[in-house]
């Protein structure tokens, strides 16, 4: 870490030592000319591993299933403002799943920039619309300290988008200093009233309490936590929608989301007249309705904050089972694991042929959208997997999430890719990186050639669809043909006509250590 | 137009109607839930052509194309701040042509908002990075007046990228009024001193002066008076770098450009003592470089401005030419119109092809990016055409483009999209949509399976790239295959290995009303 002091060093070789100290050993990238001096630091210093995406939504994706996997921040890379705009929608859905990046934006060089080239965006206003912190490296001396702290950002508690944005003259100019990495920022202890208070509540109310975990609070440990408190006290548990990653089947807890629908979410909550917030927050509809409320609790119903997003879910649940007494809960047997389906598909035996095929420890990144729905019920019993969800609904994160999640496992882990076909060819490049890595991720395209959830909400604004609407709401005309995109884009691909169909071509793809596409016709 | 005063109307009803009473038929779209009623607006009230794209890039890509061509703007439809995230490089290249287009963009119920519901951002600060007018309309009642605002700031001589932000009550709710059309903008009229100061610059130092066109000022008529100018004086004329569209081929003044590259574009700027800008600003480069300057020319030459971006160039250049009693003047022959070329392809021999070949004004969309920097040179022969140009520099317009400029030809004008591999994948989605409207496009994917302009600036850093920036620079792992990729988007493709081969499918496809992609190893 003496390196500056030995030897001179430009901006952008400081950044690439900086960010190895920290441990930060995966690009993400989508270099542009003003990156390779960066791009050259990369390849003369050895350790980080570069994965090219050929958009850049495909990179910020990736780096988001890379952290929800690995649970520690990669970097992205990206070229100048716009590059930064294309790859926005994906930071955006990153920082709702709150997790860490080390977003690194090229730029013009320092001086270069009043001249307005044509190239020359406002990269900052840019940048804030979807990162926690934003910072530009003016001079080379700065790019290491102001590296290190990025670092410290994204892997603090509760997610952290931290972008560097780099002029070019910062990268190339001598006098790059390696900075220290910075100790991880200590997550705020829980509030032992809360505490008190979430117990009283449970002791009292228990079979009318709703414990709802956020975030990490729906991997394993926080979920075995709360879970004794359930078992306790009578009380239910439920995760948020908006879920990173789940940790589920069997021997882990039966866990349900708050549904998307109002009517099904109102539903669900209307009956606790408590609700305990572990790293969660009141559910609120993903858009407003003429005439209906923005939230889905009942206005009776009292909330509890136990934790915040960015303190420690698996502390505050393991003080609150110390304040009950809480004993070891077993978690009920979870019945047969589910036997492939046949026949039509259909989403229940999608859900069913799924659980009953998947490999020990797979990887579900599920972009399904409409279709998706109810896939939870049937695959509790499958065997011990994670499934990550689109988090912030800028739809077109499936594909890449599953990529970096494959890059976070080392391949080690099969990721299925549950994708709907209208947001699937938002990243649909993300399909060549798969390949590129020889990833082993089993992509599922939902066909039904139509964008399902609008022709939904349609229906809701009280008319049938006529032609000029239904120009701007189907897509089989022409018919998108996935299996002939797939191979463009150095796949092997299939297409699926019945779930026995769909269960072969899984069976054939989960033996493979490379990506395959089943095109299902749905 | 009293529609509002008869029957009640929603927000969304009065922004069609006020839509179409200004002209605006023509709305690109890729809609989301909160845009619902405005597609049902769109729905029942005939005249507005929809066209959708299946992403946001696509979307704003067509919508500059269409601007354009058809010289009027078109509106593109977005959903939410990231769906306008995935449009804003397309936006920016927009601005950076002086297009105008009518961004709309559905965003979330005013009284949701607040909620911070997961796809929520900061729309309008998305938006005011690549807008010259931003707007959110609070209710039903402001909708039609800040439609007619926006159209007004699109028709603007000089461009305007108009984002009128709608939340999904304003859209929905009742008291929609209907705005009459405001009147154009009137351009400011040439300063008589500028132009008697240009007028004794081409007198007194003609042969190193220099006239330096930007926008309109490429089209015919400015040409034209331009050429008439430089016939009289001597003086050279010169198109911008940054070109939306220039009028070439036969009968049109055999323009150039000024280079993209640092030394290429000092050279053929040096020599002028006077540089007289017409709608232009003195050329800077697209990127800083360590030890260069900013700026292309040589520090003593003076600039003259005729014209800002924001008045007429034809009146700027027809006073001059009257102050200088400019004589009509013959366009020299640009000699015979070449041969289709052979063997292996060359940017030589792909441009004398397609100068060959080319129907009669025929649209050229070029994101050749470092091929096609020579392509200029051998088509000034070929029929009289139209050349649009990537503007911003965010790659990825290509595509659009020429989808756009299809749809603004309606389909009765051959459009040949001469397209990088590498771009072609950030929005490669615009094939789809050539094959769902039926448009007469001729893609030339130029395939060399590399960032040819990455692995040329790497050059620059002065190193040979090592394995690790290769996997940032190469396409080759796994070959892309455009055949597949097009004929999964619903488009006949094939690949050419010579240029006999690519100059065969031309002409094939050139017969047929329907888009075709081919695929030029390179």
């Amino acid at each position: 870490m003496k390196l500056a002091s030995i030897c001179p060093m430009n901006g952008a070789q400081s950044l690439v030592h900086t960010l190895l100290a920290a441990g930060v050993d995966v690009c993400f990238a989508n270099p542009g000319t003003s990156e390779m001096h960066f791009v050259a630091a990369l390849d003369h210093i050895p350790g980080v591993r570069c994965v090219l995406g050929l958009q850049e939504n495909v990179v910020t994706g990736m780096a988001d299933g890379y952290f929800r996997i690995a649970a520690k921040p990669a970097t992205s890379l990206l070229h100048c403002g716009p590059g930064l705009a294309n790859g926005l929608g994906n930071l955006h859905n990153a920082r709702r799943a709150r997790s860490g990046i080390v977003n690194i934006v090229g730029d013009q060089a320092t001086w270069h920039r009043p001249f307005d080239a044509p190239l020359t965006t406002d990269t900052e206003a840019l940048a804030r619309t979807a990162s926690d912190w934003v910072k530009t490296s003016t001079r080379a001396s700065d790019v290491g300290r102001d590296a290190a702290s990025a670092v410290q950002i994204a892997r603090r508690v509760g997610g952290g988008i931290a972008t560097l944005v780099l002029p070019s003259d910062a990268s190339w100019d001598d006098g790059g200093m390696v900075a220290e990495p910075l100790p991880d920022l200590p997550a705020p202890p829980i509030d032992q009233h809360l505490v008190e208070t979430a117990a009283r509540i449970l002791r009292d109310h228990g079979a009318s309490t709703l414990i709802l975990l956020g975030g990490t609070g729906m991997l394993e440990p926080a979920q075995n936590a709360a879970w004794r408190l359930a078992s306790a006290t009578g009380a239910d548990v439920m995760g948020e929608y908006v879920c990173p990653r789940m940790s589920r089947g069997r021997g882990r807890v039966p866990l349900n989301r708050v549904p998307y629908g109002q009517a099904a979410a109102q539903q669900a909550l209307w009956r606790y007249s408590h609700i305990i917030l572990v790293g969660a927050r009141p559910p609120v509809g993903f858009f407003g309705y003429p005439g209906q409320p923005s939230v889905h609790h009942n206005p009776a119903t009292i909330f509890h904050t136990l934790s915040r997003v960015d303190q420690s879910p698996d502390h505050a649940l393991t003080q609150l089972c110390d304040a009950l007494y809480a004993p070891a809960a077993a978690i009920r047997d979870l019945g047969d694991r589910p036997v492939a389906a046949t026949g039509t598909p259909t989403p229940e035996g999608l859900a069913q042929t799924i659980a009953a095929l998947m490999p020990e420890n797979a990887i579900v990144s599920d972009e399904s959208i409409s279709y998706g729905r109810g896939f939870y019920q049937h695959t509790f019993a499958a065997p011990p997997h994670d499934w990550l969800h689109l988090t912030g609904g800028a739809i077109g994160d499936g594909l890449p999430l599953a990529t970096g999640a494959a890059i976070a496992a080392d391949g080690q882990r099969r990721v299925i890719s549950l994708q709907a076909d209208g947001s699937a060819m938002y990243s649909l490049q993300s399909l060549w990186t798969q390949a590129r890595e020889k990833m082993p991720v089993t992509t599922i395209i939902l066909s039904n050639r139509k964008y399902e959830i609008l022709l939904n909400e349609y229906a809701t604004v009280g008319a049938t669809p006529g032609v000029t609407a239904m120009n701007m709401l189907d897509l089989a005309n022409p018919a998108i043909g996935w299996v002939n995109i797939a191979k463009g884009l150095g796949l092997d691909a299939a297409r699926a006509e019945t779930l026995e169909e769909c269960g072969d071509l899984m069976r054939q793809s989960f033996q493979n250590q490379a990506p395959f596409l089943i095109e299902l016709m749905i």
